[in-house]
């Protein structure tokens, strides 16, 4: 039997989601990732190797209910039953109107939206009988504001805002915590090092300071919630 | 060749998509009608024959890509190029987040968001050709407030929403204006006065005050147009 | 006894104000208009000569309660009892926190916003009374985002935006219609035009447009009221 | 000279303001605890006598430009520049808008939201000289919506929520984080015990839980601050 909490994380890169797992790590949580790559997630197993049989990772589609299903069961056999969900999923195709095709649109909100759903529709139930859980969901700007050009991040990101109020007031009387976070700015991850060497690290979230405001949202006494809020670099212009 | 100009209006019934029909019937138009069904089509028309060939009615399903295409040219062919598309398909199934089914989540979500994104990318390109047209989105409470048990409604709808900011920061500066309507409250629809007869018709939307609005934003003056306007009976709470 | 109804309106200039008192004058309506400065007035009443004896205007302050209420028991001597209340005053001053005085925070407040309780508090309950009137506040982007050097527009804008729901709120089920107008982008005035002669007017609010959209609102159906909506330019970056 | 940091926190009470003072206290912080009544300043500090000399109270009226200046001066003086502002300050007066007085309506407007600025413009300065400091605002969902009967709650804190946006975009870039903190429920103070005993204290908002996210707030990476959230009880309806 574990004894450790188990968090299950979606959407698993080497920005965020490590930061998370790590963070989660270092309290003395096992910790499952999801990804659609295998490559990705070997990678994310290598740097989080101090976690020993702490860390499982599971390549999955977060966009199919079976392979949702399967990982959410193997997690529960293999680390426990997660009392902290983290979606972190979501893709963004820049793009006009009448530029994006109909599969794009909806493989879009698929990923952004749908995803979290899924899961938390396999693990929302067993915490709130254990009348505990955190459900952190990862937003963005457009998920405040419709731009030009954005629609297959937008709408998602709405959509993901809509899912996550819905699910804080059903499930927040329960003992499950439900928070949404709007990221505004980008973080700083390996992918973007590479493509802008030279941008100052100031200007870009650090990952490890998201997953902290994650944790301290995991901590919150249950008389004092957050069920929104935002994070942003001190010189990003908002 | 049709010397009229032509609304397209989705989500047809005998509530609102009626009034609307006949709001801009009465100025002139041409009106075409999207619904699933034939035999709501049918009845739509018998309430409409005084406007005689200006009337098509389109039996389709909305949040099919090739259907919409379809739709979209015989309106052409029919009718004449839309300059107005009314989008007010939509549906709510009740039920928390672990009673959805994810076959459920997703049909709702296509059709209350993905069905304007497809008839929008159909429609928009000849508008901006024109430099002009408008788009009017019918949202509703849930478009701003995930509640308990709305899932089904408020995903959509903030989709719907995100989309309607996006193409109006996009194709505004083209001619284009598109606007969202936040129907807050219950329109004075014949199926609902079957369920509910003594309701009072002042807490009630009625239909042809809400084609009121509708015309007034399609009548509104580029120097001034509005993106977002709410409606709501003067009694009802908010 | 006057035969005609009355509208009165607060914050009158050369722009929006004299379109509305040319709008609502237009459908008989009789217009009180009040201002700081009697030149101001003086050159108002010259250009709405036309309406004659329906035209009063009161150079009074809106921040100071007795004048407020001296300009209401003339307006109601003088052209009889408002059923329209339009509040167009504001100021704006520029400048960071620490460059702002105490008095220029708080004369931009109650100029913004004080003055339109002032002037609600004295009208709405003979609304009430009739069960009808229409209360329409005109409020800016400032309304809804404070942005750097904008605490003077953006705390009365705010605030005039949180009295508006009030009013909406305790008044609408009454039978008075309280409606918030977010103008966004600038309005075509003279003394714009003076400072900036290039500038192409298509850029700018027509303030014949906006008073257009005040009257619609005016006429809305009590089944179908407005509380919020946004006007600005089809070109204009939001 | 004082070698410790310190806090400056405005309408303090035996609520929130305690807990302020007992985590900002704990972490090594000296404090400035500025009301307007003696009394309550003389109840506070029996409480915290384990600051010893980093506590310092100040009996001043937060809406008076002067005192506020000299408790300013006083602080620096007696415990060193404050490089945190928590401002608490705030008093209610239900009532609909006819019942109001002018005097009402200004007095709380300046507690709730000119006494926040009076305070920014003395302190934001030295604390951008310093690239450093940390402004915490208390809201309430009154700052979101203003309801019947709460003009006098909502108009302040809605003003105070442009305040902060204001200040955050202007201050942010500097170095000072600027939050604003929406308190959706009844935080669990003396007073409302007595009034209402048999309250469950899991509907009340813990002053500890409180102080715990604002003392979080403080800790933010500067590439990842929060400009805005919310809190409230897990069972509080929304």
């Amino acid at each position: 039997m574990s004894t450790w909490p188990t968090a299950l994380i979606v959407g698993a890169g080497p920005g965020l989601s490590l930061s998370l797992a790590r963070r989660f790590g270092r309290e003395g949580y096992a910790v499952a990732m999801v990804a659609r790559r295998q490559p990705v997630l070997a990678e994310l197993a290598a740097q989080l190797d101090s976690l020993g049989p702490r860390l499982k990772t599971y390549a999955a589609d977060a966009t199919d209910p079976a392979a949702v299903g399967e990982v959410c069961a193997a997690t529960l056999r293999d680390l426990g039953e997660p009392s902290v969900l983290i979606y972190n999923a979501g893709s963004y195709l820049p793009g006009g109107i009448a530029d994006i095709t109909p599969e794009q649109f909806e493989a879009a909100w698929k990923t952004g939206c749908m995803g979290a759903f899924l899961f938390a529709r396999e693990l929302l139930p067993a915490m709130a009988d254990a009348g505990r859980g955190t459900v952190l969901l990862t937003g963005a700007t457009a998920a405040l504001r419709g731009g030009k050009g954005f629609a297959t991040l937008a709408v998602p990101k709405f959509g993901l805002r809509a899912l996550a109020q819905s699910m804080a007031r059903e499930y927040g009387p329960q003992g499950v915590h439900v928070a949404h976070v709007v990221i505004d700015g980008q973080i700083d991850t390996p992918r973007l090092r590479e493509r802008d060497p030279d941008r100052p690290a100031h200007t870009l979230l650090a990952p490890d300071a998201i997953a902290e405001t994650y944790w301290q949202l995991h901590c919150q006494d249950a008389t004092a919630w957050t069920q929104e809020l935002d994070l942003r670099p001190a010189v990003e212009q908002f």
